[in-house]
């Protein structure tokens, strides 16, 4: 059967000051349509029933992770007791669904992306679950680049792959994100997409390429599922704290070969600063605003207020965020340059982080 | 004997949010020396003793006005049942000085000022009341200009005044705020001063052109104070009710012959922006920052916060505020446009303004 594991272990620093180290990016409502995790299940549920979707999240998190709410299993929803990266809640969730149902695909993804065309993004994660049922292969997502990113990893298509379902590629190589000059080289080739962080691979072939790859990974999960329910949460604590922090891409993906990419244009972002958030809001007018703001002369504006209200005067491409105790005031082009100001408000304003 | 009124009626809807329906500009702690009216009156106790120091005041700023905070006994603080600018609140505060005291000379002040140099102020306010003394005339405080601000009324300096008094000149006229050309042609001349709204003149002088020129509030604030102690807050009320809404200068200066002019070079500045607050406190440095407040790559740029942080990365030349539940950002040049958008936020958010 067909699963979804949702990672959403991030912490997304970037956002801050709606972020904080206690309220993950995944879970703000940024978009205006609900929480990013809630947006992730909502788009799923129509291609994966509910009870066959997983969240695997930290522990701090749990809080935020109301079965209830989000509408799936308790049992799905899987919590780390530390963050290791992707490889290890990979491994972690692929377990348990292969204890379940060890002919189970999954289509992993993480929890804090957005998605502009939902009904098109829908047919291609069909299309995937079935390309790695049938191949048995890790088939990614790869994003048509619309400019030379340097915030994204890339993928290089090869030659068109054969065989029932269309559009697939093999995979030629990763690339992690590049500097400016290679994206551009990137883009002219028409060659690469962007890597969204999103898979579908069986969990037969999942484990046998964490055996390969990270044999140590591996070995510390079996261990923790091996045993008595009841002290499984003290052996997963003892995994973790043995576990080296590695991604699915690095630790897995970048070295194997045969992986497929189905290029996927269906209007996705990661998020991943608030300019790309105003990026993907662009549609619905050049300022942006979330609660009770008032404008007067602006332009290109992303402005916030979780409460009271935010008046921002004669100002151009400017980022003004408000929520709870904290403000923040940026240009729209330098709001990669957040998660930096963040380090410096943890040291000097640890409540504030 | 001298007495000080400080006329402390004003809103300064341009210090919002700050500064709100309920909380004018005078009430607020702009400099970081405590609020504006307690460091006018710490200001003038060397020069007018606090016994015969009065304040003039509009009843909804009551709450502000604690005797025992501001230093003055509790009668030296008059209330206006409703504003009507300063040649009511004059022509009142000059009939309770009276009453007191037919001999007095008055210093009338705006509460909302602020005086970097405060040894050579208070030297001449001393000047001042003895030329008044001596003369019987109005005597005003004019500010050497430094640009040709189109923010502030001139006051032209004609001949040098004789007598025992040092540095006085006769006033040729009052102009009321220029455009820029005209101001700049002020400023060459070299015979303009700012007027800073400061005068001097003995109760006996200002009570006889208040019945020459503005008879009808002359007539308004006699029939308030002839009676019995406990009618008058009833007859104050009737008497604001009729009076017209004028100012001391447009009601009485302009008409004025023989007004003299006391050149002042003390560091003065209405704060009548943000914008004007960031050039006053600018020897503190290019950035002004007040509260818990992280500066990234910033140039000239005003920061203040009542709570929590405020966090500005990568921008020059702006105004952020946060105060209670509202936040404000504008450039420093456009920082005369929070009037306006004040009226805007009266209008959607009445709570808010």
């Amino acid at each position: 059967m067909d699963h979804a594991v949702v990672m959403a272990g991030g912490s997304g620093t970037r956002f801050w000051p709606e972020s904080r180290a206690h309220r993950s990016k995944q879970f703000l409502d940024l978009t205006g349509g609900g929480p990013m995790i809630r947006q992730t299940l909502l788009r799923l549920f129509p291609v994966v029933p509910p009870e066959r979707v997983w969240i695997v999240a930290g522990i701090k998190d749990a809080p935020h992770l109301s079965h209830r709410a989000l509408g799936i299993p308790k049992r799905n929803i899987l919590l780390e007791p530390e963050g290791k990266n992707t490889a290890p809640a990979m491994a972690y969730a692929a377990a348990a669904v292969a204890r379940e149902d060890p002919a189970a695909v999954v289509l992993a993804t993480p929890a804090d992306h957005a998605i502009g065309r939902v009904p098109a993004f829908q047919a291609v994660l069909r299309k995937g679950l079935r390309l790695a049922r049938e191949t048995g292969r890790f088939v990614t997502l790869g994003v048509p680049p619309t400019h030379p990113s340097t915030g994204y990893g890339y993928i290089e298509r090869g030659n068109p792959f054969p065989g029932n379902v269309r559009g697939a590629f093999e995979v030629v190589r990763f690339a992690e994100k590049p500097d400016l000059p290679t994206a551009k080289r990137f883009l002219r080739s028409g060659r690469f997409d962007w890597n969204s962080g999103l898979f579908l691979v069986s969990v037969a072939t999942f484990a046998d390429r964490l055996t390969k790859f990270l044999p140590e990974v591996d070995r510390e999960i079996r261990r923790a599922f091996h045993g008595d329910r009841a002290g499984f949460p003290k052996r997963l604590a003892l995994a973790y704290r043995r576990m080296t922090s590695i991604s699915v891409d690095y630790g897995i993906l970048e070295k194997e070969a045969g992986i497929l990419v189905l290029p996927a244009n269906v209007g996705w972002s990661d998020l991943g600063t608030w300019s790309s958030l105003h990026e993907f809001l662009a549609e619905r007018g050049d300022n942006i605003a979330f609660g009770d703001v008032i404008l007067s002369d602006c332009r290109n504006v992303l402005v916030r207020t979780d409460c009271g209200i935010a008046a921002v005067l004669g100002m151009d491409d400017v980022v003004v965020v408000r929520s709870g105790d904290a403000v923040l005031v940026c240009p729209r082009s330098r709001s990669e340059e957040v998660k930096g100001m963040w380090e410096e408000i943890r040291r000097r304003f640890p409540t504030m982080a």
